[in-house]
């Protein structure tokens, strides 16, 4: 990690933002993947510019990304790409979705974006470093009890109903009039810039969560599975984002309450 | 209602957008109201803003208001505000609230605006007439199948148990991978201007509704009860919208098959 690596991901970013402007409420051509999530025009346009931009700077690099598969994902260094992190939002005209960016390196998401390319807000986070918020350091803020935190997450079909009850534990002991809902990456970027407390997901993949942690972090927060544990590339995808990280013991009792 | 009124709302609509800017992601003094809905500091400024406008401009008008109270609420010409719908998206730094206005005529919504003051979008709906986002006239879109649909709705805790089976046998014959969450007045807004099928919520107050139905309506959609009837001062706060007429009956019938 260099800081041309930083110059870099923010061109990824501008490239994206740039291409995925083109389609804003517009004609998008949503269609449903494999696994039935939606994919648009945008989704496909924003991550090959991307990989044309990684092409001529960074050919070495591994890249894997959401739409248009992996390549050299056993590189040392790993691009990892999430062209539009909550396409139906994207497609249903909300400006919260966003673009994520990851640099690996040997497994270990070291750099991370956050790029909302509407509201043109990015939140860049550098392992070591301050994580800033369209160019101005940022922080995560004090919560000294769970029973005031305010709890963000996508959408209830995100949790099995395994996952469903250990959720609602949780959510029963946080401020449940101040929880939201929807959001995707937009969620921690408001956690890292101190306007929310929590946000717990599960089922995320690689390319979900990968640019989240050097954000979250970067800002004096936390990132780890539902065990506790740190998130890499063989993480099962049941995240945590804490803005105070004294409240970690809390969340992952409150979480072990469910009737699972 | 007068071309007048139509410009009386828009500039309760630019006071109201000035005072909340004023305190967007910074100190906003939020507590519990007495029925636990959270407050800020934004919203009250943004009502007391609002109401200096009216006194000075149509004091003969009732108000109803969703922080300050009411005056005059049986006058044939009522204003309706609702400075912050969505207060829990404000505070958590979301660009999806928004304020409403409304004017009913002898207890019917004549004219409506959702404001959004961060992104500065601005729907404005009045009876009669083609609905316009921030100058230019929108329309609903067509939707051929409910299985197709894209549905909206703010959080599953508006819903009571009864409530929320009718909700789920609805949601179940959507396009439920694209269904969105949060976003409160907003997918109304998205919903005249056609990126969004159908808004189902329940529990909502006159000052949450009025507004949205000139929006809708002025755009091509239509909006009722979960019985099919019209809205105005005497509904009870269960709220359907739809951008395709057409798909009324097929959305009665689904929330019907709930097992209540």
């Amino acid at each position: 990690m260099t800081p041309s690596d930083i110059v870099l991901a923010n061109r990824l970013a501008d490239a994206a933002g740039a291409a995925i402007r083109d389609f804003w409420r517009g004609e998008i051509g949503i269609e449903a993947k494999q696994d039935a999530s939606p994919v648009t025009l945008a989704d496909r346009a924003a991550e090959e510019a991307m990989r044309r931009v990684l092409a001529a700077e960074a050919p070495r690099d591994g890249i894997i990304g959401e739409e248009l598969g992996s390549e050299r994902a056993d590189a040392s260094r790993v691009w990892v790409l999430d062209p539009i992190d909550g396409t139906t939002s994207f497609a249903a005209g909300r400006p919260i979705f966003g673009t994520l960016i990851a640099l690996l390196q040997d497994g270990w998401p070291v750099l991370g974006v956050i790029d909302q390319p509407i509201a043109r807000e990015r939140w860049v986070g550098v392992i070591g470093q301050p994580t800033t918020f369209n160019g101005t350091p940022v922080s995560t803020r004090p919560c000294r009890e769970l029973s005031g935190a305010t709890l963000a997450t996508t959408s209830p079909s995100l949790f099995d109903d395994h996952d469903a009850e250990h959720f609602m534990a949780l959510a029963a002991k946080t401020a449940h009039r101040r929880m939201i809902w929807g959001g995707d990456c937009y969620n921690y970027g408001l956690l890292a810039s101190g306007h929310v407390d929590l946000v717990v997901e599960s089922g995320l993949k690689l390319h979900d969560f990968a640019a989240l942690v050097p954000v979250v972090e970067g800002a004096g927060g936390q990132m780890c599975d539902w065990a506790g544990h740190p998130l890499s590339a063989d993480s099962t995808g049941d995240v945590i984002a804490l803005g105070d990280p004294a409240r970690l013991d809390d969340v992952l009792e409150a979480l072990a309450c469910g009737h699972g």
